[in-house]
């Protein structure tokens, strides 16, 4: 437990990446103090990162900062989270298993944002729209469906006995949960679950069109993501003002002419 | 220590991700079996993909399969063998730090492959050639220079104190290695900093005229790479039938006209 809250630095205005840690966050009830929300805000996050007395300077946003030390890079800083708040695996190959889906959760994310910024991240979607609808093509009809049908597969492995996640029942059999109720590493809840609710919003969000025609190729995540949204620190999170929708600053974007 | 040698799983041809796996298994003489050699390697590693009984089936290569399990995405592979053979700090805080080290320059590594793909994986590189070169300007101009500067300002840090890392002369005194020989963790050697050395060198590959200009600027970088290489396993390896050559099959690219 931390003698201060943690600390987030992120862009204002946008879910980003920042919402990825919230999510952890919130679902943990971990106190924080989210800096998104100062009074400017993006002038603060930028004058800290020059700070010459860093130790470990993070590259880019999001940020955490604790009592001990700074963590970026969105994966790393849910690495950290998870093995201290319950949302990862106690064992080393739950833990990287769930790290490993993050990671491929992150890599979607990075390609969802290059959709409309194919180009370069310094110039206008308008001065880039041209080539931004080209690549959304092959991103609907190649991309999306490849990511959807990897996490379909994962949700659909049959629970393995892990370590720490055995239950017995009181006749001492294991008890194992119905398949419905699997998450992304089996019955333990992790951040990745977490990570793949947001990230089916946002693709919601910016592809409706799109996700609604592969609504039948992806029920499990579907189902992952309700379940995800019914916990009740999230949805009482999602319906707070600390809960910042969607919009066209963000990662995730609706253009109606990239949705196809 | 493994009862069997680990197995890397990579595409043939290319020294791609895979080599960031390669290059912390050769520095730490680990024992490995690299599948990428074998015969028919790309059609027994997407059939072995497809098996149905994984428990943590990978989303794509690089893969390493341990006498325990399965583990994917380059950044968790180093995770887990820089903590088993002194490729990372011991301390949490200075493992989650070169582990976000490692994500960063996976971040550069994934804008270096789109540089000459931005439109879709699934294209020729003459079919987006076009835009490759809108991104490659974006990439020479902003891009490299930020990554560069920010490597370079890690490298300027001062040592710190870390537990684990202090070293004591003889008198008592705290030891502190001159910055010259300062890698990204300070005193302690990782993956990250074999990492960063192969992506300079594709850098250097891909964009000769580029990083010729830049030179100036990243001083510290180069001193590290040199370090790198003139390490005697890695010296050994590159000199190696093991050790593939740049191409342009893979993720660093010479196509002179991206260079500018």
């Amino acid at each position: 437990v931390p003698k201060q809250p943690y600390e987030l630095y992120y862009w204002s205005g946008i879910p980003g990446r920042g919402e990825f840690v919230r999510l952890a966050l919130e679902d943990a009830a971990i106190s924080y103090i989210d800096h998104a929300r100062d009074k400017d805000a993006d002038e603060k996050l930028m004058r800290f990162m020059r700070k010459p007395d860093l130790d470990h300077p993070p590259f880019a946003p999001p940020f955490l900062r604790t009592d001990q030390s700074l963590i970026g890079q969105t994966a790393t800083i849910l690495f950290y989270l998870g093995a201290r708040y319950g949302l990862a695996p106690k064992d080393e190959e739950g833990r990287l298993w769930v790290h490993q889906l993050q990671l491929t959760i992150a890599d979607l994310v990075a390609e969802a944002h290059d959709v409309h910024h194919p180009i370069s991240a310094g110039l206008y979607y308008k001065d880039q729209k041209e080539e931004a609808l080209k690549r959304a093509k092959a991103f609907r009809e190649e991309r999306i469906p490849k990511f959807l049908a990897y996490f379909e597969r994962v949700l659909e492995e049959p629970l393995e006995p892990e370590e720490g996640h055995k239950k017995r029942s009181d006749k001492g059999k294991r008890r194992v949960l119905p398949k419905k109720n699997r998450w992304l590493a089996g019955q333990a809840f992790s951040y990745a679950d977490l990570s793949l609710f947001h990230t089916l919003a946002g693709l919601h969000y910016a592809f409706p069109t799109t996700m609604a025609k592969l609504a039948p190729q992806s029920l499990r995540v579907k189902n992952l993501s309700m379940r995800v949204a019914a916990r009740p620190r999230i949805k009482a999170y999602l319906s707070s003002a600390r809960h910042l929708a969607f919009n066209e600053d963000g990662i995730f974007r609706h253009y109606a002419e990239l949705d196809g």
